[in-house]
């Protein structure tokens, strides 16, 4: 029914994560209304993400061939950051606390979805680590798929290097009695 | 924090309707593991919707001079229903069992944001009024706007032609005490 650009606006819309037809739809009538600038600017963005790429040293996103952060000499490169994707150093770095480095390995194990240890980051983890490393922290979601890859990598690395993994525990500012079941368990299981 | 091209993808998904940074966030990194094809789709559909433009009879989207609809020799030209919007047209055409023509108003009157009747597209529609011309449905959501502009209409051309309006009332296969009471008293007003 609509002009088949705008239908095909609209298909295409809904690719992105939870959109469906009516949020698409929505999505499209503003687009055509964009001013011109807006549209070029839209044109534009969506051309040079093609520039993204994975950071050699540590699998964060970056318009080089080293992230920011990799090839910054202010950074303690003694200390891994382990996370699972590039939005969680956005998170990580939000506290302004942290100076080592970081390693992304894309992904977590997840054997349902059948992503393996192969599929992830990690070669290029223990070609990173050496003498010189200190710590390896490592900072994954606290769902089953993070702990099984927390496991996995405490064994592979626990030898070779002091391993550490982030507190779990009751978020700060909530109320105990709207944190799960496991959260309070993990919260007394780490009680000082 | 992000490279720069994927910071100027997020600050441009921004400008989507409802979107926050986090939402921007998750289109972005979902456009940026979108597989090489969707992306060229993607640009392609982008570019594609500057061919959109208005129906010189009735101010639908199109891709043409004139839309599908006012080209169409078997649908009733003696018969006009005003919409606010393009996307209402689908609304109604979804309904399967009105044959006549549309004629858009984008937008209805808002003194409060300076919307005004010579804003909108109403000497297109006097224009395309004629003695042909059977009945002119007017189809504005029952807003104090739709109503304003109803109104504006109903003045502008009740000598010239037959005007009706949408009837109001309760939703099919809705509940009575979920009806607000505007509702409930244009249903009891259109009782029949």
């Amino acid at each position: 029914m609509y002009p088949k650009p705008l239908e095909d606006l609209i298909y295409n819309l809904q690719k992105l994560p939870g959109v469906g037809t009516k949020t698409a739809e929505r999505y499209a009538f503003a687009i055509l209304n964009f001013d011109p600038e807006t549209k070029e600017e839209w044109k534009k963005a969506l051309k040079n993400i093609s520039q993204i790429k994975h950071c050699k040293e540590c699998g964060n996103l970056t318009d080089h061939d080293v992230c920011s952060i990799c090839e910054n000499p202010n950074r303690n490169h003694k200390l891994i950051c382990v996370v699972s994707q590039p939005k969680d150093i956005i998170a990580l770095e939000n506290m302004n606390s942290y100076d080592g480095v970081y390693h992304v390995l894309n992904g977590v194990i997840n054997t349902a979805k059948g992503i393996l240890p192969s599929d992830l980051n990690i070669d290029s983890l223990i070609k990173r680590i050496n003498e010189n490393t200190e710590e390896v922290i490592i900072a994954l979601d606290p769902t089953l798929e993070g702990e099984t890859t927390n496991l996995y990598l405490e064994k592979l690395l626990g030898n070779h290097v002091k391993i550490t993994k982030l507190a779990y525990g009751i978020p700060v500012g909530s109320h105990l009695d709207y944190a799960d079941t496991r959260t309070l368990t993990k919260a007394f299981e780490g009680r000082k």
